[in-house]
C-alpha cells in the first residue's frame, strides 16, 4: 500500500507549518505501507494541482492532507469537507475567494473516506488528545480536503482520502495570547498512529464508537 | 411574508432550554412577517415529523430552527447541516444513533438558503456577539437543519430554511465550571435583527462579506 | 448603613466600561443601606485620590470598587489585592509601572473585608454566575482595592472594602475574537444581590462555603 | 550554589502527575548548580515537613516547588503565595480546609523571591509558553509556596524560594473535554531554563520587563 501525506508551508505570518513539520517527521514505512511526504503551498486552486500531479507520479492508495488549526487542543480528522472557499485572510498567493464554490460541478460536500472514529481510537491510544472534528473551516485546508474527494471521485476512482488538523506547536504561541499547541514529535506520534488506524482498515467499515458532536 | 421559527424543549438534564426561550420572546410581527413559534422536541426523527405538519398547517415561506450551543460565545447562524446522525448522547426518546446517514436518498450536505453573513451583520449592529458557523455538530441541530432543507427540497419547494444556534443563558451556566452565556433577552434581540435581515434579503443574493473560518 | 460604590471610566480603547455601567443601573437603596455612586478614572494613585475624598465626604460603612475584566465568564468578587503595580498597557493618564510597590509601607497583600463566599451565592441564587477570583490582576482594579483596603487600615478604621470584577458587555465583544460577555442588566442584578449579602453579613463571618481554586 | 526542586505525587484521580514527571527529567545539574529533586505528597501540612526536612538534610541555596495546573496553557512560575487554605476536593488525606489561614502568625502573602519575569523570558527563549501567574490558587500549590516562604522567613535566611506551575500533559487530556496540555520534555526544557535563570539573576533585581496582568 502507498500512502500519499501532504503538509503545508507557513502562512498568517508564521514561521513554520507545523502539519508540515509532523509530517515530514514520520517514518517512510507505517504499517508495511510506503509513506510518500509532500509540502504544498497555502494556495486556493494552486494545492490541489501540486496534488493532482504527485497523485499521478506516485499513483497512492490513500491521500491524507494535514493542516494547522490554530486554537485547537487536539489532533483532528475531518469527517467533511465542503463546497465553498470563504477565505478570512488572503492565501499565500494573495487570492482571498468570498462564498465561492470551489467545483461548479461538485456536490454540497464530500466525507471522508478515511475511517475518522478508528484514527481517533488509535491517537489516543498513542496518548495524544485527538478528536473527530465536523467542519474543516472555508480555507485552504478544507479546500484541498474537497478538491482530493473531487479528484478520487472524478479521476481517481477506488482511492481514500481525507484530512487532519493539527494544533499550534509551541513555539508559535510563545508570543501570542494564551492558545493550546502541541509539540511536533507528538503530532507525528498521532499521525502514525493515524496512518495505522488507515491501513488496519483498508475495506472495513469506520469503527463503531461515540464521537459526535451535540453542536 | 411568513416565518415559522421553532426553538427546542430542554435536553441534557437542562431545566430549560433557551433557544425556545429565545424564540416564545419574538414579537408576532417582524419587518412586516408573520412569525409563528413553534416548540419541537429533542428527538431525531420526531421533530421533523413536527415540522412537517406545522409547514402544511401554515404554509411559511421561510423555516428556521433555533437550537442550544452550550459552550458557544454568539449567535451563529449555520452555514451547512450535513447528512450524518451521530450521537454524542441520546435524544429525549433514548436514541442515539451513530454514524447514520439522516435521509438514504440525500445529497451529503445542504447549504442553508438564508443569507447567514447579512443576518450575522445584523445581529452585531444590534450589539450581539453573532458569527456564521460552519457546523451544526451532528446531533438533532443539525439533524432538524438538514431535514428543513430535505423537505424544502422534496416536498416545499420555493421556501428558504436554515438554522440558528444560540450560547447558553446565564441560569443554566450559574453551577457549572467557567462557560460563555447570554441573556435570553439579548438573543431575543440577535434573532430579530436576523429575521429582518432574512426578510431584506428576499429574492437577493447573500451580503459579500468577509466572515470565513481558517479552519 | 451606607455604601460607596465605584466603577470606572472606559479603558484599553472600548467606548464603555461595564463597570460603571452596571453601578450607575443600580437602585439608590439596597437592603435598606444607601447607595453612593461613583465613576473614577482608570490611573494608578489618581483613582485613589478620588476614592479617599469620596470616603470623606460621604462617611460610608463599605467602600466597594467594580472593574472590567475582559475575558472572565462570571461576576467575581476579589478575594485579595497585591501590593504591586504592574502595568500590561498604560493606565489612562500614560502611565505603566513596572514591578512597583502600591504603598512601600504596606503589607505584601490586604485580604478582602467582605463577605465574598456569601456575595456569590447570593449572586448564583439571582441566576448570575459567579465564582471567588482570587487574583484582581496587577493594573489599577488590584491598585484601586489595595489602596482601599490600605485607607481602611490607616485613615478610616471599621470601615469594610473591596473589589468586584465584571466581564465584557456584549456589545464589547462584537468585533473582537471570541470572548465571554454579559449583560449590563445581569451585572447589575448580581452587584445587588452582593451588596445585599454584604448588608445582610455585617459583623458576622462569611458563609462557609466550598469555593476555592485548585490552582 | 544548590538548588532543591520538588514535583508532586498524583491528585484528584490522576494517574501522573506532570510536575514530578518534568522535575525528576531534568539534569542534575543545571549552569554550574546542583539540583536536588524530590517527589512530594498533595497534603496539606505534611507537604511542608516533608520540605523541611529536605532542607535541613540538603542545606540549599533555593527551594522551587512545581505543581499541576490543569486548565492552564503555558509554563508560569507564581508571583505570590497567600495565607490561605481553601480546598475545592479533598487533598490526598482527605483534609479539605475552607477560609483557613496556613500560619496564625504569617502575613497575607508572600511574593516569590525567585526572578519570575527573567525566568518567563529564559522559558520563551527556550521556545516553551510561559507567563507569570498572580495566583497559585488556594490549594496545596499555594500552601507549599507560602510555607516554603514563611520556612525561608522564619528558618532559613538567605535562601530564594517560589512556585512554577505547569499544563497538563497531552496523555492526561486524551479522554477530557478539549483542555490544554504540555509535553513533559516541554516542561522540562522550561524548568531548566527557568533555574538557568535562577542562577543568572543571583544577587540581582528581577528583570524589568512587562508581564502584568489588566485583571
Amino acid at each position: 500500500m502507498k500512502i500519499l501525506i501532504t503538509g503545508f508551508e507557513p502562512f498568517g505570518g508564521e514561521a513554520i507549518n507545523p502539519s508540515w513539520e509532523a509530517v515530514r517527521a514520520l517514518p517512510d514505512i507505517v504499517a508495511g505501507a510506503d509513506v510518500i511526504k509532500l509540502m504544498i503551498p497555502v494556495v486556493f486552486g494552486q494545492s490541489a494541482v501540486v496534488v493532482r500531479d504527485a497523485i499521478i507520479e506516485h499513483d497512492p492508495d490513500v491521500i491524507i492532507s494535514v493542516g494547522q488549526a490554530g486554537g485547537r487542543f487536539a489532533v483532528s480528522p475531518e469527517r467533511i469537507a465542503i463546497n465553498v472557499d470563504d477565505g478570512r485572510i488572503p492565501d499565500n498567493a494573495g487570492n482571498q475567494p468570498i462564498d465561492t464554490p470551489i467545483r461548479e460541478d461538485g456536490p454540497a460536500a464530500y466525507f471522508s473516506s478515511l475511517p475518522v472514529k478508528a484514527m481517533v481510537t488509535a491517537m489516543r491510544k498513542a496518548g495524544i488528545p485527538a478528536q473527530v472534528s465536523n467542519t474543516a473551516g472555508t480555507y485552504v485546508c478544507n479546500h484541498i480536503m474537497y478538491q482530493i474527494l473531487y479528484l478520487i471521485g472524478h479521476e481517481f476512482p477506488g482511492r481514500r482520502g481525507g484530512f487532519i488538523h493539527v494544533p499550534y506547536s509551541p513555539q508559535q504561541v510563545v508570543n501570542q495570547p494564551p492558545q493550546p499547541s502541541m509539540g511536533i514529535d507528538d503530532m507525528s506520534t498521532a499521525l502514525e498512529a493515524g496512518l495505522e488506524a488507515v491501513v488496519a482498515y483498508t475495506g472495513k467499515p469506520d469503527e463503531h464508537a461515540v464521537g459526535g458532536a451535540v453542536h
